[in-house]
C-alpha cells in the first residue's frame, strides 16, 4: 500500500507503485492532461516516474514556475532533435531553460546559422511536436554512455560525462533524439503548441574566452499560440520601453569608456529621480524610527575576513588596493560598516530596536559580458538598512519591514509581486546553515505567519536560505508583465556574533542582537531601470525630472510665462520655460518626446485671464485653468505621490 | 641715487644704499621701532639688509602674516640659543615657524626633556631676549660652513649643507648662538616679550619612520604678555571645543581600525548635521540654477592621465586596483567625472552657463602621521560644483559664487574671513602657467573687481595661482579666533581643452567653455569639525541632531509628553522623550551635556494647561508657553536657520 499526501493534506492510497500521472488520472482525466511534471517529496520528477514509497506529491502545471521551466527545457531537447534532423553531424553542449526562454549551445562545424534556418527549424520542431513523442528516461552505465557519444563523435557530451558518477547517469530520448540529461521532462512533445526561435548568438564554450565559440540558439515555446502572441507582444512593448533607450533619450544616465564599464554617471534628470526616491525612502524610514548613517566606501581586509566576504566572495569584489602594508577593498555590502556603527557606542535593551539606514554605494565585480544597462552594473546605490533587535522584537520588526514593501508597491502601482521565502534544510545544520535549530524554526515560523497575515503572495523554497538565516527575495512585475528581482530581506543570527555585537538586557546580562538586512527599493540602478520600463519613461509628476514645461505661443508672452515660472518655483515645482523662438507646434512635439507630465501653453487669452492651457502627458489638451488652481492641485498631486 | 617705491606709490630717494630700517627711520622713529622685516621687490628680507638698487618696499610689522612668521622663526633660534646654553652638546636639525607657533627639532643625545626643563628654557629665553641681541646675517663659504659644524660635531647641519650651493650659504648669529639659516629674521631679540614653550614631542628625522626620533620642542611668542595671555586663553577654549572630544560626546562620528585610518564613520547624530548641510547647499544651489549629478567613486587610469592627476598627483591618490588589464583609481577630485557629464550631450550657447553640483566623495592619501580628527582625513565629502560658461558670462557667474560664500558666512555667523587671491606670474607663462596672457589678465581683473565690489577682505599673492587659472582660498575664523582654510574657488582655462569640451556659439562655431571650480562649504569633514569648535557643540536648532528633548517629571506625564512629541514630529521637528524612570534633575543634567537646544519639562501644571516649560540650551529656564506657540516659533527658527 502506497500513501500519497497531496498539498491540501488529503491522502490517497494505491495498491502498487504509481506515477504522478496515474495519481492525476485517478482524480480526473482533465487534470491529467494538464500535468507537466511533479514535485515528489520536494524534488521535481518526471510525471511518469514511478513512486515506490509513501510520499508527498504536488502536481505541477503551466502556472507553476517549475512547470514552465521543465516545459522550456524539454523544448530545448526538441530544438536539438530538429537541428539533428536538418543538419546532421552537429555536436551539442548544453540546453538549459532560462527565465522565460531556453537555448541550446552547439558546434555547427563551421556552418553559419541564418534567420531562414531558424524558420525551417521552427517548422521542423512543430512537425516533431505533433508526433506526441514521449520523453523516455533511461539509466545508462558510464561505459555505455561514453560508448554512445564516442560513436556519435560528440566530444562535448564526452566532456560532460567526465564529471558524472556511474550509476547516476540518465539518457532522455524523444522521437529519434537521445540526450545526456538529468531531467526532468514533460510527458511528451505534444504539449508544445507554439514555437518561436528568437535569436542566434555566439557563446564561449564553458563561458571561457579562451575556448571555442559555440552557436547559441534562443527560443521560446508555449502551450498555445495565444500565449506566444501575447509574449511576443510583450517583448515588442519591452523593446519600446527599453530602459537603455529611454535612459539616453530622457537624459537619465550615461556611461563613459574612461570611467569604466558598469559605472553609471547619473545625469541631471536621473539625479532628480534618485533624489525623489531617496526623499521617499528617508520619509518612510524616519516614520519607521530609522536613523541614518554615512559610511566610507572602503575598508581594510580584516573587516571582510571577519564578515566572511573574504575569501569566499572575493571574485565578486574589486581587487584590493595596497597601502602602508594593508589591503583595502571597495565595499561590496554595507553590513560590516553598519555593524561597526552599532558597536561604536555601548548598547542596552533601551536602544533596541536600533535601525540604521544608508543609501550606501557598493561596488561589485560583474564580468564585462554580464553587464547590462542599469540592470547589471558594478556600482550600486542601495536602499540599505540594518535592524538590530531582540528575539522578542523580531516579529513586529519583520512585519514593519513587510508593510514598508507593501507601501512602496502601492506608490509605484506595482500590482503583481511574489515573495520567495527561502528556508533552511534541517539536515544541513552546522554545515550549510548556522547550527541554531530553534532560532531557525522560530524565525521561519514568524516570517511565514507575517506573510500569511499580510496576505502577500509567496512561495516557499527549501534549502535556499542564507547561511545565517531565512531570506525573502522580492519579485515584482512591471505593467507589461516582465519580472524583476529587486530586493532581498534577510534574517541574520550569525554576523552579530562574528562582529561581537552586544547589548545589555533588562536583567543585566549581555546578548547578541538578531539582525534584519533589508533593502525594499533595491538599488537605484535596477529600480530606476525598472521604473523606466514600468512607466515607459512617463514618470508620475512627483518623480518627473521636469514637472512642468511652459510654452509661450510667442516671445510676447514670455514675461507672462516667466511670471508663472516664478510661482511654480516658489511652490517647489520643477519647471522650465521653452523660450526658443520656435513655433508652438514644434515646442509641443518636442516636449512630448521628453515625456514631461504637464505642458502649459500661454498666449493672449491666458495672459489676459491669468490662466494656463494645460496639456497632460498622454492625454492631450485638458483645457484652461487659473494658474493658481493648477499649481495648488499639482502641489497636492506631488505631495501625495499620485500616479496622475 | 636709490629710489624706493612704497606701497601707496610714494617714492623716496636716498643718496646711497639703505636698509628697510633706514627708510622706516626716515619716515618716523616710532614706525622704525615696529618694523620686523621687509618685502623688497616681492621678496622678504631682513629689515637691516642693505638695498643697493631702486626697489619697491613694504615694511612688515606684527599684523602682517610674514611679520609673525619671521617673529616665530627668530624665536626658534632664540629657543636653540637657550637650549645650547642650558644643555651644551645638543645637536640641531631645523626650527621653522608654523601657523601660530614654532618648533625646533634636536638630538638631545639620550637626555629626556621634562616640563620643568621647558620652564627653565622659558626663563633663559626671556633673559636672552632682554639682551636685545641683533640677528646678524653673514655669507659663509661652503668649506667654512662644513668646517664650523664639523668642529661643533653637528651631523644634522652637515647633512643640510650637502644640498646647499657654495655662494648661497648664510649663517645667522644672535648673542652666542650661530645657525645655518636662509633667514630672514627680525632685527633683534628685544622684540620677543612673551614666551611660552607649549609641548615636547618625538619626530622622526626628515619625517622618515626608519630614522632616529628627534626631540621637538614647540613654543609660541608674542610682542606683549597680553597677546600671549589671550592666545593661551584661546588655546584653552579651543581644547574645550576640540572637535574630536565633542565629536565623540555628541555621537557625531567614529573611526574604526578595521575600516582604516582617516575614514570617518558618520554616526546618526553626525548624519543629521550632514543632511541639514546638504539640504542648505541644495536649496542654495537650486536657487542658483545648478543641476545635480551623481558620479561613481572610481575611474580608469586613462581619465586621470587626461586630467593630469596622473602621474603628478599620484602620491596623493590611493593606489590603483587592477581589473581586466585596466587600472582603476579612487577619484581624488570630482572634476573629471563632471566634465564627462558635460560632454555626454552636445551643448550649445543656450545650455550655458551649465552648472552641475554634487556632494562628491573623494579619496586622498594623507600620511598616517598627518591625519587629524575630521580636519585631515582620507575620505572627503565635498560640496563640489563646476560651472561651464562663456567668457562673457564669467564675471556674473563668479560674482554669484562669491555671493554664495557671503550668504553662507552669514548663516553660520562667520564674522571674520579673508580671501586669498592667488595670481599668475607673467614671466612663467607657458611653463608654470597656461600660456593665455589675455585670459589671465581678464579673469584676474574680473575676480579682483568682484572682490572689491563685494567689499570682501582679501589679500593678493603673486605666483601662486593654479596651472590653469587664478584661484581664491577662503580662510574663515571660528568665534574663538582660530583660522581654518575651508574652500577654494578656481578659474580654469585648461581642463576644458584637455577633455575636449565644446559648445556651439550663437554664430555657429565651436568654443571651449571656461570652468569655475567651487566648493563654498568645503568638505563635510572639515566644515563639521569647524562648526563643532565654532558652536562649542551647541548647534543652532536647524542643525542640531536632536532639537527638542521632552522631560516628563514622572511616568504619570509620559502620555502628555508623547502627545507633544507627536505634534513636534508632525511639524518635522527632531524630538525625543526621556522616558527613563529617573529624577527630573538627572534628566536635565544629562540632556544639558548633549547640548540639545530645547528641553521641555512637563508635569501636572503643564499637562493641565497644555503648556511646556522651556529650558533653552545655555540660557536655563525661560518659562512656560502653550505647546502650540512653542512649536510654531521653533518651526520658524528652523526654517529661517536662525542662530537662536
Amino acid at each position: 500500500m502506497i500513501r500519497i499526501t497531496l498539498p491540501d493534506g488529503a491522502v490517497r492510497e494505491y495498491e502498487n507503485a504509481v506515477s504522478a500521472l496515474d495519481v492525476a488520472k485517478s482524480i480526473s482525466e482533465g487534470l491529467a492532461r494538464k500535468v507537466l511534471v511533479a514535485e515528489v517529496n520536494g524534488e521535481v520528477w518526471d510525471a511518469s516516474r514511478m513512486i515506490e514509497k509513501d510520499a508527498t506529491l504536488k502536481l505541477l502545471m503551466w502556472d507553476d514556475p517549475a512547470g514552465k521551466n521543465t516545459f522550456w527545457h524539454s523544448s530545448a531537447h526538441l530544438l536539438a532533435e530538429a537541428v539533428e534532423s536538418l543538419f546532421p553531424g552537429v555536436k551539442f553542449w548544453v540546453g538549459p531553460a532560462l527565465d522565460r526562454q531556453f537555448y541550446y549551445d552547439m558546434d555547427l562545424g563551421g556552418r553559419q546559422m541564418t534567420e531562414e534556418d531558424l524558420r525551417k527549424l521552427e517548422v521542423k520542431m512543430t512537425e516533431l511536436a505533433k508526433q506526441n513523442n514521449t520523453y523516455n528516461r533511461k539509466f545508462v552505465s558510464k561505459d555505455d554512455a561514453l560508448k554512445y557519444f564516442e560513436e556519435k563523435g560528440d566530444e562535448y557530451k564526452l566532456d560532460l560525462l567526465q564529471n558524472l558518477k556511474d550509476g547516476e547517469i540518465t539518457f532522455y530520448t524523444q522521437g529519434g533524439f537521445t540526450d545526456l540529461c538529468r531531467g526532468p521532462h514533460i510527458p511528451n512533445t505534444g504539449f508544445i503548441k507554439a514555437i518561436k526561435l528568437t535569436n542566434i548568438a555566439g557563446a564561449y564554450w564553458k563561458g571561457d574566452e579562451k575556448n571555442k565559440v559555440l552557436t547559441r540558439i534562443y527560443g521560446v515555446t508555449f502551450p498555445s499560440q495565444k500565449e506566444l502572441d501575447e509574449h511576443l507582444l510583450m517583448l515588442e512593448e519591452a523593446k519600446k520601453r527599453d530602459h537603455r533607450k529611454l535612459g539616453k533619450e530622457l537624459g537619465i544616465y550615461t556611461m563613459d569608456d574612461d570611467v569604466g564599464p558598469g559605472l553609471i554617471l547619473w545625469m541631471p534628470n536621473g539625479t532628480v529621480v534618485i533624489e525623489q526616491l531617496e526623499k521617499l525612502a528617508k520619509e518612510t524610514e524616519d516614520d519607521g524610527g530609522y536613523k541614518r548613517v554615512v559610511t566610507p566606501h572602503i575598508a581594510k581586509e580584516s573587516m571582510y575576513l571577519t564578515s566572511g566576504h573574504l575569501p569566499y566572495y572575493a571574485d565578486s569584489m574589486y581587487p584590493p588596493m595596497e597601502l602602508e602594508g594593508e589591503k583595502y577593498y571597495l565595499k561590496s555590502m554595507n553590513c560590516p560598516h553598519h555593524h561597526k556603527i552599532f558597536a561604536a557606542e555601548p548598547k542596552s535593551y533601551r536602544d533596541l530596536p536600533y535601525r540604521i539606514a544608508e543609501y550606501g554605494t557598493v561596488y561589485r565585480y560583474e564580468q564585462s559580458g554580464e553587464l547590462f544597462g542599469l540592470m547589471r552594473v558594478r556600482c550600486l546605490h542601495m536602499n540599505d538598512a540594518h535592524i538590530y533587535c531582540s528575539k522578542e522584537q523580531f516579529e513586529s520588526e519583520f512585519r514593519a519591514v513587510n508593510d514598508m514593501y507593501l507601501k512602496y508597491f502601492k506608490i509605484f502601482g506595482i500590482g503583481k509581486y511574489v515573495m520567495r521565502l527561502s528556508l533552511h534544510s534541517p539536515d544541513k545544520l552546522g554545515k550549510k546553515y548556522v547550527n541554531e535549530p530553534e532560532l531557525w524554526k522560530e524565525t521561519e515560523d514568524m516570517v511565514r505567519s507575517v506573510l500569511i497575515e499580510s496576505k502577500i503572495p509567496y512561495v516557499e523554497v527549501q534549502d535556499e536560505a542564507a547561511f545565517y538565516g531565512p531570506k525573502i527575495d522580492v519579485q515584482i512585475y512591471s505593467v507589461i508583465g516582465r519580472e524583476f528581482t529587486l530586493a532581498t530581506n534577510q534574517v541574520d543570527f550569525s554576523q552579530g556574533r562574528s562582529f561581537k555585537l552586544q547589548y545589555i538586557t533588562a536583567d543585566n546580562h549581555t546578548e547578541t542582537p538578531l539582525i534584519i538586512h533589508r533593502a525594499p527599493l533595491g538599488t537605484h540602478e535596477r529600480f530606476i531601470g525598472f521604473l523606466l520600463e514600468h512607466y515607459a519613461g512617463k514618470f508620475p509628476a512627483w518623480l518627473a525630472p521636469i514637472q512642468v514645461k511652459l510654452l509661450p505661443i510667442s516671445d510676447k508672452f514670455l514675461p507672462y510665462a516667466q511670471s508663472i515660472l516664478q510661482k511654480l518655483k516658489k511652490a517647489d515645482i520643477r519647471a522650465e520655460v521653452d523660450d526658443r523662438p520656435e513655433k508652438i507646434g514644434k515646442k509641443i512635439r518636442e516636449t512630448e518626446l521628453m515625456k514631461i507630465p504637464y505642458m502649459l501653453v500661454v498666449g493672449e487669452k491666458e495672459m489676459n485671464e491669468g490662466t494656463v492651457s494645460i496639456r497632460r502627458q498622454g492625454k492631450g489638451d485638458t483645457g484652461a485653468r487659473l494658474a493658481e488652481d493648477f499649481i495648488k492641485d499639482l502641489v497636492d498631486e506631488v505631495k501625495e505621490r499620485r500616479e496622475s
